[in-house]
């Protein structure tokens, strides 16, 4: 006896065999008992009885979509200093008039939980509308202790707030406070040892990253992070070699990080490296096309190397301001020559891996029931449109949401 | 007496002088009597009493979006053709596969204009979801008379059934169909002599459009299908300089068309000549971005022109699946580097121009009361984000829509 089946669905489980990785079944069926997926196959195999039933009426039913990186927090936004710089103002002149990501760190550090929550709430109904069951939420623009774990505070009252799965992630090396006594190496050493054990104590955040730049961390500072986070028993993940190639791909694969994103300048040492880590690649192509960034990550190595690859909004007010997934799905194909299977994984399967949850992402018996339901005649139809929005249907753990 | 009046809305009026041109009024008011505007300022000098309000709390109201290009009436889709293409199939296998434009035009004449109207609406109604209030369609994906009638029906019958404009455009000089005894000239010849009289003596199109270039209809041919319009007393537009430089500007300018669209290559000349007469260019960023296409309409040399410039999404199976016009405003600022003002009137008073319609576009007292209404802190913001739909209200005639 199934606590809920779905009928008269063609199915697209994420778990087919390299050669048919979408694992389409048509004209299937899908049973759930106490969350988890309980059986799932061809309709007229369906074995026995069901509390109640949904005719899903031809639609497609797929592993309810997973937003792998995100920094959906955040106070004010940067519409005005992209206003400005489309005007012709330098980023000298932007930063002079007080823009910049320290911008958002003011407003974020200034706003109060309550306001977080709220200018919050209508991004994530957004990620929420077009299918998505899971969202990972980064700090990163408190830059100090308290206003850290605030921005976590939030993610995790949005997760209570909404039939949503949120994984938290510490960033708080994310950028060097200007304010910070000590510069970078203090600002590294405060936390290592005050801000990742504290997130983790509380129980606030689920992983830690780092930004690894020039601009942000060396590669010492970030593996001090890193050690941090391990001893507090966090699992970590990097932004890597975006700006240039410091290494951080090796890095990454090096303290076993769950991924690497970003990735334009990687090398294909530190992508075969990641590889046999078991580290995810996660593409951002909003952050690209924002940016106007002519490098991309190179796909032809990802895939020589073996690493598997996720795609992300990377919602951010700075680089990236992607409220939409399905325009990943689209922008990962047309500006990163993804396949359609490759970009589907990259929101399913490969995007659970670079969350370390591996109990979703593919439709498969004793997997959670977070599904998503598109009215569309094949897969392909969710990375080929840009814009518009063919989810008919939302289910978290079970209920239909 | 006013029919109704909103009120605590600041308004972009898309009316302001040169060196504003938003035509920003804070905290100000619109009152509405018959179907047009009756009165706009602010609020503190709001005359007389109104039979309903509307406390807009505070929100941004603009004229309703209008959305001047698109193709939106078609049979099938091309995804799985966009899918082989990732694949690693080349245009001519995907053409021998019986991909391309043709495969569009064969599934449209299958379709009945049922499948056509219930396949189109909810393009449509993603369009209107995001503050859109008039939309142009055009045929051309029939090239016979009776299915580019059909497809201009649909389009009649799409404005019928919702709170939206349709300005409809007869484009039966799209492609010259493979199956046309005498080819490419006499398949001129039946849409001057055959098409166009039928379409216009129907009432059925407002606007005869043709496709300029190596692979479709040269200048000649395209200067028949401009006279037969002008002939039978409709106006003309012209899909001009997308791929080559063969005049297009020019020739549109020379026929006093209401607007050249694409002009990637279009010469500084032709745009000059665009200016003097009158003709809007009308740029297709999503065209540009889904054929990943490196060479972009000259942006400055418009500006130098003068020439008035719309946004538009192009909406079409084969070069642009685009089904948002916020979206267009991104790519028009961030591919082409469009201001803020510069894209926003080209969604609103320069697309009313470039359909001849000089009742809308702008909030002005004795203009259409077309109105859309944005949860937005600055007009900026719509064109910054990437996805997400901010729009909260709308307005089609003086009725909330
Ligand atoms: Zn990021
Ligand atoms: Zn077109």
């Amino acid at each position: 006896m199934f606590d809920q089946v779905w009928l008269n669905a063609h199915l697209a489980t994420m778990d087919g065999p390299a050669d048919a990785p979408l694992g389409i079944i048509e004209d299937g069926a899908l049973a759930v008992r106490d969350g988890r997926i309980a059986w799932i196959g061809r309709r007229a195999e369906l074995p026995g009885p069901a509390a109640a039933t949904t005719d899903c009426d031809g639609a497609w039913l797929l592993p309810g979509l997973i937003d792998c990186h995100t920094h959906l927090v955040f106070g004010g936004d940067r519409a005005a200093e992209f206003e400005q710089r489309l005007a012709g103002a330098t980023y000298e002149e932007i930063a002079r008039a007080g823009g910049g990501i320290f911008s958002s760190v003011r407003a974020t550090r200034e706003a109060s939980e309550a306001a977080l929550l709220a200018a919050a709430t209508p991004r994530l109904r957004g990620l929420m509308a077009e299918g998505v069951t899971t969202v990972e939420i980064k700090s990163g623009y408190g830059l100090e202790l308290e206003s850290e774990l605030k921005m976590l505070r939030v993610a995790r009252r949005l997760a209570a707030a909404h039939p949503v799965e949120v994984a938290t992630t510490l960033l708080a090396a994310h950028a060097v406070p200007p304010d910070f006594p000590g510069g970078a190496n203090a600002y590294t050493n405060f936390v290592a040892t005050e801000i990742i054990p504290a997130a983790a104590t509380s129980g606030l955040a689920d992983a830690v990253d780092a930004f690894c730049e020039r601009i942000a961390f060396s590669p010492e500072q970030t593996a001090r992070v890193f050690e941090a986070a391990e001893a507090a028993g966090l699992p970590v993940k990097l932004h890597a070699d975006q700006l240039s190639d410091l290494g951080g791909a090796a890095l990454a694969a090096r303290h076993g990080a769950l991924s690497a994103d970003h990735l334009e300048h990687a090398s294909a040492e530190g992508l075969r490296a990641m590889a046999e880590a078991g580290s995810v690649a996660v593409l951002l192509p909003g952050a690209t096309y924002f940016l106007r960034d002519a490098k991309h990550p190179d796909i032809g190595a990802m895939r020589a190397a073996g690493v598997r690859m996720a795609l992300s909004t990377d919602l951010n007010p700075g680089s990236s301001p992607a409220r939409s997934l399905l325009l990943m799905l689209n922008m990962g194909c047309t500006l990163f020559r993804l396949t359609v299977a490759e970009a589907l994984l990259g929101v399913t399967r490969h995007a659970a891996a670079a969350l370390g949850l591996g109990d979703r992402g593919v439709l498969r018996a004793g997997m959670r029931a977070d599904l998503a339901l598109y009215r569309i005649g094949r897969p392909a139809e969710l990375c080929y449109w840009l814009g518009g929005n063919p989810c008919v249907g939302r289910v978290v753990g079970g209920r239909s949401a």
